[in-house]
């Protein structure tokens, strides 16, 4: 018997048909002799609704009232897969965020976990019940109502995984594991049976969006194991998805590269001619921070005759504020040339724990993009993953060539037997 | 400066429009100076939206599921205010049920208040806060959410205005107050000023649906002062409907009659050729109360030849199952003759803190049901009612006539210079 639990997102909750199945596959496991906690999100579209109704009221809505009214879409959720669960003659009870007690701090609207009260849940899981947990909501110490923000039931289904000790936590969603990259743009792109949580943390920071990336974080710290499958396949499927493990080892058929990612979601900044001083660094995007703008890439070249330009990348919503504060405040403060901005890039990352341990990746990367004409305009590594800016119109192409080239449409055995 | 406690209901709070509205309303009352707790239905049909989701999964949900899901409809209806609120530039606070501590017992879908903690109310009202609370709904001891059944609401509104001492519990409802009887049935229906809380009592089991009878109750016991208004007037209004008094000084201008109630919901069983012997009445009903059926009005005659008849009504829902414990059980354990019913019947009720002075208000409602040919089949009566049982088909008739009889269209001042 495995203590396993299990998180239905809003798509897998999106009817009462769809709940009806999900009540369907609890089921299953339970007759397979498990004890089940079910984390729900939910109804698609539910948040949305709500939040429209609270935006026709104030544009610019209170965050704690918000956190009132976006968290009934899962305590709804609750309550109806517990009813749908009944129905099948199984026992069930549901918990909203507060009567667990998933203590939160008072960050509205984005949340963090700070304890989860397992005492009750297991309890009624030894009174032979089926726990119903609502996903993406918490109260903080004071007994407000608070979120996780969006896609934080993946960080509540972890949390009560951790809390509880569970054998393990297993991701429902639309999408039957992690690939290699996005099918919808590589066709032949695999999916992975295993995949390391450092791996992971790339692809979904990098923007393969199969899991919240702060759910990752979370099972990596209390070594979750984590399992993506998906609600869509039969009932009594037993496709097992793409398990994220915590420990290289269990990777036994580890190729070098593991995925693909990519992202259209930044824009390019260089500030061009600036002293290259101490402190210079601080003195551009310091004022960035403050305007709370997240930075993500950042390259500084080595400096010609005193002066040096530095590059970084943003959210490509915050490009605009970006190029003001630098324009405004950085530029006469430092005394930079100019400043120059590109929102028509691409960011393109090879992923793959392999790379701590063989050489050359990233020049046959850069080589790979070069022989069809694909021109990178910033390099950044780290251990395992190399990322490459080009132009937005070559994202595809060079994504395709980069699967092509390190051949991910084929099972890692078969890699490892290259020479 | 007064505490004001406001209740809105479901049409109320029907579209984002009329919640602006009833933010507009609070506001007039906050610049008049006084300090606002508003408590807040679900939005109209999302009550029963969500309970049909809840039946699409399973006809018998549990009820504590049930109350989990109902619950949210206030939730988001708190949120929404709040946010509205702010809009007008207003501090405003929202509290669910569990965030008050609204301590119920743990009978779902129908629990009682047992207390309400205001000490965080109290505090927020102090800080200038206006603030909103989720009505129908509670926790119970052990953290199970509960709901006080429909229409709680109003229970809410009056507890939370007991629980603070409130000078004034304001129900805004789509009428604009408590009538002498249903307009839509007698055109000349009278609003009232006044109304005893006794009188409101007798008028709201009856079939005039204003308040919530518990809601009444409950201000009774904990004297507080009741007001039915309309949401639906102009937001500067002054008009300041039907004040429901618990001291009958107060109620001035006091009519002798102050309604006329019907209700068309009941049915008529005669138990008849029983033996008139100690215990027959407990023979008769107990089998009844043991099926879970209530029963209303009840008449025995006198006996003949050492038989009688007994009479009662139930509701009509529940007469075809009364019927069958009647010749099941009872008619084979008494020995009644036969047990013979009538569903086609209807209840119509006087209602008057006057009859308790007042001789003769019987006899003249017979006389006049009598010259319109209405025969009476059941007759009960009580300190402040008269009730006759009639034909379905006569109960308008009998209603118009009883309102002209007892000039109910004409203001109680008049009735009171009558000789």
């Amino acid at each position: 018997m495995s203590l396993i639990v299990q998180k239905y997102g809003g798509t897998s909750m999106g009817s009462p048909e769809r709940i009806r199945e999900v009540a369907r596959r609890v089921e299953r496991f339970v007759k397979d002799g498990h004890q089940l906690v079910v984390v729900v999100s939910a109804m698609s579209g539910e948040t949305n609704r709500l939040l429209g109704l609270a935006k026709e009221l104030n544009p610019e809505p209170d965050p704690r009232e918000i956190d009132v009214i976006a968290s009934t879409g899962e305590q709804v959720s609750i309550g109806l897969l517990a009813i749908a669960l009944h129905r099948l003659v199984l026992k069930a009870k549901s918990y909203t965020g507060f009567q667990v007690r998933i203590l939160t701090d008072d960050a509205y609207s984005k949340a963090r976990i700070l304890s989860i009260d397992e005492t009750n849940i297991r309890k009624d899981l030894d009174e032979g019940n089926v726990v119903v947990v609502a996903g993406f909501q918490g109260i903080d110490d004071k007994g407000n109502i608070t979120t996780l923000g969006r896609g934080g039931s993946d960080t509540t289904g972890v949390a009560i995984a951790a809390a509880l000790t569970a054998d393990e936590c297993q991701i429902y969603t639309d999408v039957d594991g992690v690939y290699t990259t996005d099918p919808r743009l590589v066709p032949d792109a695999r999916r992975l049976d295993t995949i390391t949580f450092e791996e992971m943390l790339e692809l979904a920071s990098l923007g393969s969006k199969v899991l919240q990336i702060r759910s990752v974080e979370f099972a990596g710290k209390y070594k979750v194991k984590l399992r993506v499958l998906s609600s869509f396949t039969d009932v009594n499927s037993t496709d097992m998805g793409t398990l994220i493990t915590f420990e290289e080892e269990e990777a036994m058929e580890q190729a070098i590269i593991s995925g693909i990612a990519f992202n259209r979601d930044e824009a390019k900044i260089t500030v061009r001619g600036v002293p290259d001083k101490p402190g210079i660094a601080y003195s551009i995007l310091g004022p960035v921070a403050d305007a709370n703008i997240d930075v993500d890439m950042i390259i500084q070249n080595a400096s010609l005759e005193g002066l040096t330009d530095f590059s970084f990348t943003v959210h490509r919503n915050e490009f605009k504020r970006a190029m003001q504060v630098l324009n405004d405040t950085v530029k006469p403060a430092t005394g930079a040339r100019e400043v120059v901005g590109d929102d028509r890039i691409a960011k393109v990352s090879l992923v793959g724990i392999g790379m701590r341990t063989h050489a050359g990746i990233a020049s046959r990367m850069f080589g790979a993009l070069a022989r069809e004409n694909v021109n990178i305009q910033m390099i950044s590594t780290s251990e395992i993953k190399t990322s490459v800016v080009v132009d937005e119109k070559y994202m595809e192409l060079a994504v395709r060539v980069l699967h092509r080239e390190f051949e991910l449409d084929k099972p890692p055995v078969e890699e490892k037997m290259k020479p």
